[in-house]
Parts: structure tokens; C-alpha cells; sequence
């Protein structure tokens, strides 16, 4: 059913009402199908791991981006060129310890929930945007880095900021060895 | 869960990548739940319906468009603002008969198919991008237009190109009557 993407030289910039909706389509339709907050998280956590890892290829051509060097680059560019690409928003990040494997990408302005104003009814556990860590996780494996990404606060939920955290493995401490002349 | 459209004035321009994929994504998810072809057009239809309904007021904010006077108008506007806004293709415009009311929106260049050879195995009644014909016809039924949508010729169904028609219903006739004097 697929092929591989082709880089053509068209104008690709679209506005993002018509993805929004669509995206809230999909939301409504796995909460049809799954009666569990919990599954329906998992469900948009593994379609967007399976678009993540497409999308990355487009990601790395449109982008032109080199490899980068530490983790904290690596977050840098998933914000402000891949969710500006992708979503049309950069959300501001932070990194919350000092072996640099935890940050954060807090989301002023997600147009995902543009529509949304609330969870449905009975429905309090479900992270409606759960596919962007699914996207950012497989893209991430796909230049060989494991991560774990979840929302660790979401407005819709009534928290006062909506965030995703990344979490690196932690870095083995490189030993330094004193030389004995 | 609904709220209404807030006119932002950010940037809503997006790679439609993200868009597309998750709309295969939206498309298997159906598949998977229904085992007709026939039950996943509708369905995409119907969902296609719900999205215009709602899309047609950031067009009409978007576009500052001003009322059509003629069918074909309409259809020039909706191959030409509406398509280019939200997919970023602009489709060939025919019109089939005198009667101006059947028209063909010619899509030379379908980015929703751009990771897509062909339907999945045991699909092929599959509409793959039904969706389309359910907006349109919801955001016409918005401005007073009722209008039948249907895909005429898919190049996914091995057709030579992808055609979506569009039949408005017929206008009567002005009965010319002479004075008598």
C-alpha cells in the first residue's frame, strides 16, 4: 500500500484546519472503538510511533539538518524546526536536570486541541494529543535514539500548561583516569 | 468539547505531510472496523460531512469571500481558494453539460495519496480519500447548496485520473412570457 516519499518540488504548505479536524476525527473514532482512556492512548501513541518513523525521511530532506551533537540540540530542533514544519508552533523547552537526559516542550499554543475545549464526557484519562509522542519517539529511533515521551501536563486536563517530556538514557559518566608517570 | 473558531492571527501554514499521514492513519482505523468498502466510504463521507460543516467558517474568515452568483463560480472558488488553502493543489475545473450544474474537479496532483500506491489488499471498492467529497458537500450545504459529491474516476481504482464530480440541482427554467399588448 505504500511507496517511498517523493521529494517534489511543489508548494507543501497547507493551513491546518482541514489536519485538525481530521485529527479530532480519529480521536472520535478510537474512542468509538476503545472503551478504555487507556487503550485509546496507546492506540494514538503507536500510530504516531508508525508516522514518526515515515515521517522523518521528509523530516531530514525538507530540514537539511546535520546530525546533532547532544541531546539538548536534539530537542532544540524538534521544536523550533520540526513542530514549526509539522504544526506551525514552537514550543519553548526546558530541561529539567543536570545530566541533560530530561527536557520538557511546553505547548502555549496547541493547534491540535484548536477545536476542543474539553475532554469528552467520561473520558478524563485520554491524552487527546498522545500522537505527537508517538510521532517524536519513532522519528527519534529512526537516528537511533531511544526516548521516552509522554504529556506530563495537559490543559485539557485542567493542569495550567500543556507539556510533553522527553527522557534520554541516562549518559554513562565517562571516568576520568589520572595518568601515573 | 467544542468550542468555536477563533480567528488567530499566527501563522496557519503547516507541511502537509503530518496531515497526510495521519489521515492513512484515520483510513485504517476504518478499514480495520468495518469490513464493507461501501461502510468505510460512507463513514469517511459522514466524518468528511462533520468537518465541513465546521471548515466552512475559517474559509468564509480566511478567503473574505463574497457570495457566488453562479454555480460555476462556486466550483472555480473551491478548485481554486479552497483547495489550494487546505491542500495546497489547485484542481482543473470541466463542466459537463448546458444545464451548468455537473462539474469535475480534475485532481492531477492528490497529496493525500502522496504515501499511497495503491488500495490495501480486499479494498478495491475502498474511496481512499472520500473524506474530501463529505467536506465539500457539508461546507456547500453551510452557504444553502445542496450538492451531490462522489469521486467519478480514482487512479487508485486503476482509473486514468482522479476525478471528484459535484452535480448541483437543476436550475428551473425561466419560462419566458411575451406581454401582450
Amino acid at each position: 500500500m505504500s511507496r517511498p516519499m517523493n521529494r517534489r518540488q511543489d508548494n507543501h504548505k497547507i493551513s491546518r484546519e482541514l489536519f485538525v479536524l481530521t485529527y479530532g476525527a480519529l480521536v472520535a473514532q478510537l474512542c468509538k472503538d476503545y472503551e478504555k482512556d487507556e487503550d485509546v492512548n496507546k492506540y494514538l501513541d503507536r500510530m504516531g510511533y508508525d508516522i514518526g518513523i515515515r515521517l522523518i525521511e521528509d523530516f531530514l530532506a525538507r530540514s537539511a539538518m546535520r546530525k546533532c551533537r547532544s541531546y539538548s540540540e536534539t530537542v532544540d530542533v524538534i521544536a523550533q524546526v520540526a513542530f514549526k514544519m509539522y504544526l506551525g508552533i514552537t514550543p519553548s523547552v526546558s530541561c529539567s536536570n543536570t545530566t541533560e537526559n530530561e527536557f520538557f516542550l511546553m505547548l502555549d499554543n496547541n493547534p491540535l486541541v484548536d477545536f476542543v475545549e474539553e475532554l469528552p464526557p467520561g473520558r478524563s484519562s485520554l491524552c487527546y494529543c498522545n500522537l505527537l509522542c508517538g510521532v517524536i519517539r519513532g522519528a527519534l529511533e529512526m537516528v537511533h535514539l531511544a526516548a521516552e515521551v509522554t504529556f506530563v501536563q495537559d490543559r485539557l486536563k485542567g493542569d495550567d500548561v500543556t507539556e510533553i517530556g522527553i527522557t534520554f538514557p541516562k549518559r554513562l559518566e565517562v571516568k576520568k583516569h589520572k595518568r601515573n608517570k
